[in-house]
This record gives C-alpha cells, structure tokens and sequence, in this order.
C-alpha cells in the first residue's frame, strides 16, 4: 500500500456561531464544537484512508477560551501518525470576531479514527509520508500520546487487580 | 470614511453535507444551499462593513450541478462593489466528494447586503479599494448587474401602465 | 402533452417564525426566508409538471422589510410560464403579526425549476394555460426576465473576452 | 369585554413534510404532527385572544392515517368556545401528495389554551360570536368534551378514594 | 400469544431543556412536552409489543405547570392496558431543576398505541400482566378512559344527526 | 465549604437515536455521542456544583461499539474527583435495542469540567465525600489521569524544547 503525504489530509471546516449553537448566556456549548471537531477529524481521514471512518477514541481534547455567539469557527484538521487500521488526527480550533478580524486559539484535540469496509469492518490505511519538521513533531507527539494511553490503561487495570 | 481593499471582506465557510440537509433521494436541497450562501454574502458584508447587515436581494443565483450527501460544500465570498449602504457580495460554490478529492463549481450567487446600525437604519460603507484585474472585472460585472436590475425594474414598471 | 392552467400550480406554504430562524436580535435570516421561498416554488413546480424537480436559478430574490420572530410567515408561489422542461415560479412573501392581524409584503422571488426524471434528467413539461389578465402579465414579465437574463449573460461573457 | 367572531380566529399552517420528519421507514413521526397542531392551535387563540397563550390540555387527538415523506400537511385551527380565561381550539389535519393532488383528512385535535399576561398568570378572553350552523355544533361539541373531561376526572377520583 | 408484566414495558427519556424547545420567553413549547411523551409512549410500547408501532390517539393530555430552559425534563411511559392490537400508555412528566435538585409533576397524557408489522398493517399485541394495586388501578382507569371516549363519540355522532 | 456525597451528583440523560443522527449507513455519529456526552457531564457537573459549569477539557474518550438508529442511548454521569474549581466527570453510554431489551457498553468519556460565575470566573467547588469501593476506585483512577495529563504535557513541552 502506497504511502500519502499527511499534508494531503488537510481538512478544513468553517461554521458561522448562531443563537441554536449556544447557552442563553451567549457561550457556545462544548458539545457543539466537540461534534464539529469530530466532523473535522472524519473528513481528514476520510481525505487520507478513500475510505469511511468510524471514531475509536478521543484523547485529549482542551478548551481553552469559550467562544460566542456571532463568532467564526475554523477547523482544522490533519493526520498525524497511522498505525495499520488506525488514525491520530489533530484538530485546532479557532474562532474569529468577524467584525474586528480578532482571532484566538480556542482548543486542541486529538482524536483516533479506524478505518472501515461497507460492512464496518476495520481495514489497513497508507501510511503517512511525513515532509517536513511539523510534521515530524507531530508525528513524535502522537507516539508519545498513544504510549501515555496504553500505559494508563494498565496502570488503571492493574489498580483494579485485573491484571 | 477610509476604503478597504476588496480582498479583506473574503469570507468562506466550508459544511459537510449530511442527510438532514437533502431530500430522499440523497440531492442537497437548493434552500440548503441558498442558506449557505446568504450566511457567507453575510460574512463577507459584516467583514467589509464591520457592522451588522441584512440581505436586501439576490440578484442572479445559479445552480449549475446537483450537490450529494456525503459532499463538502465550499462558499467563497467577497465584496465586489459598494454603493454608499449598499454592497454587491459574489459568492462561488464548490462540492467535493473527499473520498476522491475531485471536486467541482457547483454554483455562483450575487447579493445586495445593506449595512444597518443597532436599529436597524442603513448606514455608509467604506468603499472597496480594487487592486487586481479580477477585482476590476467583478466591479464591473457589479455595475452592469444592478444597472440591469434598475432597467429591468423600470421595463416591468412601464408594462404595468404605472410610469 | 397536455397544458395545465396556471392556476393549479398554486402553493402555499405558512409557518410561525421561531427563535432558531433568527439572530440574536430577533431578525429573521434572510437564508431562513430564501429556503422557505426555495420550498414553495419547488411545491408549485411539482404541482405543475407532476414530476421531481430541482432548482436551476434565483433570478430576482427582493427583501423590502425585516421580518421578525413571533411573526406568521405565508409564501404563495405559482408558475408563470413554461419552457420546454423549465418553469418560471413567482413567490410572493407576507408576514403577519397574529397578535394584531397587521400584514406586509415583505418580499418576492422569481425561480427557474426544471423537471426531471428519476435518473436526474431533464424533462419535458407541460405548457401552463393562461387565463385571467394578471396571469397574462406575468407570462410576459417572466419572458422579460429570461431575456434580460440571457442578455445579461452574454453581456458578461463579452466583456470577459469570451465571445 | 367585546365579543369577536369565531371565523376571526381562523389560522392555517402548512408544511412540506421532510426526512427529518420521519422514521427510517418513510412515516412521519406522530410527535412531528403533534407538535404542528400544538403551534396551528396556538396560532387560532392568539389570534382570539390578541395576547400570549398557553397550552393547558389536549383533550382528543385522533390519528385516522399515516403520513408519508413528500406529502404536504396542512393544519387548520380555529377557536370552537370560549370559557372565562381558556378556549378550546380545533385543530384538522390533512395531507396532500402534491404530485396527483390526492388529499385525505389524517387527524383531529382538540386543544384548551389559557391566554395570559406577561407574567404568565391567566388573563379573561373576549367571548366567540357564533354566526353560523357550524359554529354552532362546534361550539356545542365543545360544552360535550368538556362536561366528559370533567365528569371523567371525578370519576377517576373517586375510583382513587379521593372524593 | 403469552402475557408479559407491565412494568416490563417502563419506559424513560430524559433530556435537558435548551434555548431552541423554548419561546422567546423561556416556557417550553407545549409542542415540544408533546413530541417527547409521543416518543416516551412509542418505546413503552415497542418494549411491550416487540414490534414496530403507530400512534393511533391522545386521550388526555395535561399540562400543570410551566416548563422552563434548563430544566431537565424526564417522562416516565408504560402500558396500562392491551386491547387485541392496541395499548393505553400513560406518560408522565417531571421538571427538575438540576441547580436545586426541585422537581414537580408538570403534566401527564395517555396515548393510544398500536402494533403494526412491516406493511403497517395492525397486529396482535401480548396481553399486559397486573402485577400490583398500582397497575390495576391504571388498568382500571384506561377502561374508563376507553369507555368514555367511545361514548362521546356516539354522542357527538349522535348530534350531527349521523346515528 | 461543605462537602456533597459523589452519589448525589448522579446525573441520566435518555435519547431514543433518530435519523438526523446517523449517517447514511445508519451509524450513529461520534459526535453526536460526544454532545450527549457532553451535556451528561455538564449536568453531573451542575447538581455538584450547584453552579454554571464549563467544559474545560475531555480526557479519555473511548467508543467500543457503533450505535444504531432505532436504539436508545442512555448516559450516566457522576463527579469523581474535586481540585478548587474543578471536577473530574465520568460518563458510561449503554446502547439498547427496545425490541429486544439487549443492551451493550459503548463506550466511556472522562471530561474536566470547571464551575463559574455570572461573568464566566471560576468558582471553588464543594468537595466529593466519598461513600463507597467503587467511589473511592473513581476518584483514585482521576487521580491517576490527571496526573498522566500534566506530565504528558510536561513531556510534549519538553520535547519541543520549552521547558
């Protein structure tokens, strides 16, 4: 299976904040701009794998800043490390004041995506090919992620005299 | 009131389209896509203005290719031409089906946004500074428009036996 | 095939307008309205050519007045003419307070439908009766606008250098 | 307190009844219909009463047929009596496929609405003037479900041991 | 065709109130209790039934009291009685306010549903088994409400001179 | 500040998945799980607290089956741990099919919510008291998490050469 260059997987998502997106004090709701981060995610490794995708695992997600009503939210999204059936896919989220052009970083979030056939079984996905230092990092940081989380899982298991 | 250059009022949003958005037979609805493009003409007028605005009229919106689920609709917009509180804003639709990355025009929309204060009275807009032969093209393509607009109005005016 | 009076085609759609169809200040979106009026002209359509329809083009969409949430919303829409497998569909928009019983017509469209098949094809349509003068002016009003619309675009592609 | 014709009260809303409508198998949900008569019943009273309302009871909804994706519903309301600070609003459903115009009568409702003031408390509603044959059976039928629904109440109390 | 407990086909659906189930005053839309106690009613009866189901009435719907944004709305549904294909569920609703813990009944409403196979045709439902005092009351009071409702039937058929 | 038992933060949101929630295959989407998630953790959050909440991050979110239209998704919510102004919430989601009344773990979520203020500030937050085993499992394996997350932060930070 051939490698793809991650930037390929570049996925972009913009969405315009209204009144149904939000609380009645005017924030957004961190479930509306988790789906449009998972949205996000999906359509980078629909663009990477040419294939449907089903979300395995969200592993950090942080909301820095809240955002509001009137806002604009920018997704972007990109796949970071493959392993055989799976994705690391990291999702920055903006949001600008359309009136001002004022813009801050809102939140991060990394999510994994599993590739999967018309009868929802898990199937190989190319490998990235990684080009430049970002995406080096990237690549580092999601290794470093994915090590973290199979070690708690035992550290958890373990606590539970499971293993 | 100092100018701004069109280039500053771009605006895109990017929405993938999901069932909610289409009929049964898997064709985004045109309202879907009309909703879109209003809310991008908007965002263009609110970035040029850096005020509120309303959508006055649609002047010419074409659909030249039906959009699918499972699509990721892309909306360009930017100010063409201003008119004291008024602004022509052109909008370009583009579909892509992500599994693949082709993608194509699926569609252009021209808008007449007024720019409007806290009560809702109109109010002046900066002008738009034009500094490409595209941006001189779209300006003029503007005139020729609303001067069709104006003519067409006073044509059906005088068939109406009301001049 | 046979011809249908323009009369058949008549469509009405009515709906209360809530606090998702506006922004925060209680405006309603001009997208809200343009789906509304998409829907009843696609309603006329089916009327008319008793087939699935899609939308080709808005040629005229004009908002005299804001409309505002709490506001009842009544979209009539009707074929004014026929051409081959197109149709002209008029929308006239009201809003009303129900409180009060005020109503003013806050806005109107010209659409052009085509009619397909089941496979997405263009089909023929069959040709609208006129029968009362105000149906008369219509037709003609509809022919003024494809002419002026096709001029239009000609007069576009000329100065694009195209012709 | 003047009295005001019930034909006044007459509302209508209709609309085109969508995938988002319905269950995976093509029929539109009851709550969907529900939810439509609750509004088009709510509308008939505001338009009695010129106040705010709200919806205190349904005292009968009957579902005679489905109702399929791509049939327009229309939902006509009007106010049948009136008692003090409540009415009782009737609501007919029927539904059309505008494809062949076939329409068939799909439901009935009877709603009691309590106007009241912007504090929420109940406020007196002008009388209904009953001009016509069937007003007046309406309005007869309406002492009926009332008296029942009483009647039935304290019957259902005393099986309780309440009385 | 073997009995099954009533409490078997409890039913609950609980869902936090938003900005969008409101009007612009912050009471929850009637409509919107009535579309949740139609799905709570439907899956208290598809519990029963193990089949798929129709709304066929609303007896008695009341509402006590208002409802407000951010209130957590839960519905308690199950079968109070079976007849051939049909079923009596009664819902019952409670509003809490999560801040405080405060909850109270606002509304209860008894549906009338029934079982159909793939080609909505009615089936055979398995009969309901009354296992406390509380279940024959309920059983008790929806042969009353049956009753009742089939008597004002005759009797408002009566009065229009059909019998 | 007084201290609340983990028990009383319990918190149970109830959906019966539709359409509009799926994707075309029927799958439900991940995020929509994840806003359901998200508003379970933010009322566990709430009854806590008794305080406007935030969400601040999501830890560990695993998804171990698909969930499918037609099934009802029940989400359990409880606050495991307590630092100052923020809670360590975890979420369980059950999938059941109420045909059958089989149900199946889907998956788990662990969210950093913070309580706030009227102008959004972060407020203390009463300490948990701990009653039981499973409890004190809970707020041990928060512990561990949390810590997991500073140093995993420690150790990205270090790698990017910032510390």
């Amino acid at each position: 299976m051939e490698e793809r260059p991650a930037s390929e997987s570049s996925a972009v998502l913009v969405k315009w904040m209204g009144i149904t997106d939000a609380n009645s004090a005017g924030f957004i709701h961190g479930g509306t701009v988790m789906k449009l981060c998972d949205e996000a995610a999906g359509l980078a490794a629909v663009r990477h794998s040419h294939s449907r995708v089903v979300t395995a695992a969200v592993d950090r997600m942080t909301f820095l800043n809240p955002v509001f009503v009137g806002e604009l939210l920018t997704l972007n999204a990109r796949v970071n490390a493959v392993w055989r059936t799976s994705m690391e896919v990291g999702v920055r989220v903006v949001a600008e004041d359309p009136r001002t052009g004022d813009s801050r970083h809102t939140g991060s979030a990394y999510f994994t995506m599993v590739a999967i056939d018309e009868e929802g079984r898990p199937i190989p996905v190319a490998d990235v090919r990684i080009e430049t230092e970002d995406e080096e990092r990237r690549a580092r940081e999601a290794q470093v992620r994915r090590a973290n989380r199979l070690a708690e899982r035992d550290e958890l298991r373990a606590g539970r005299g499971w293993s």
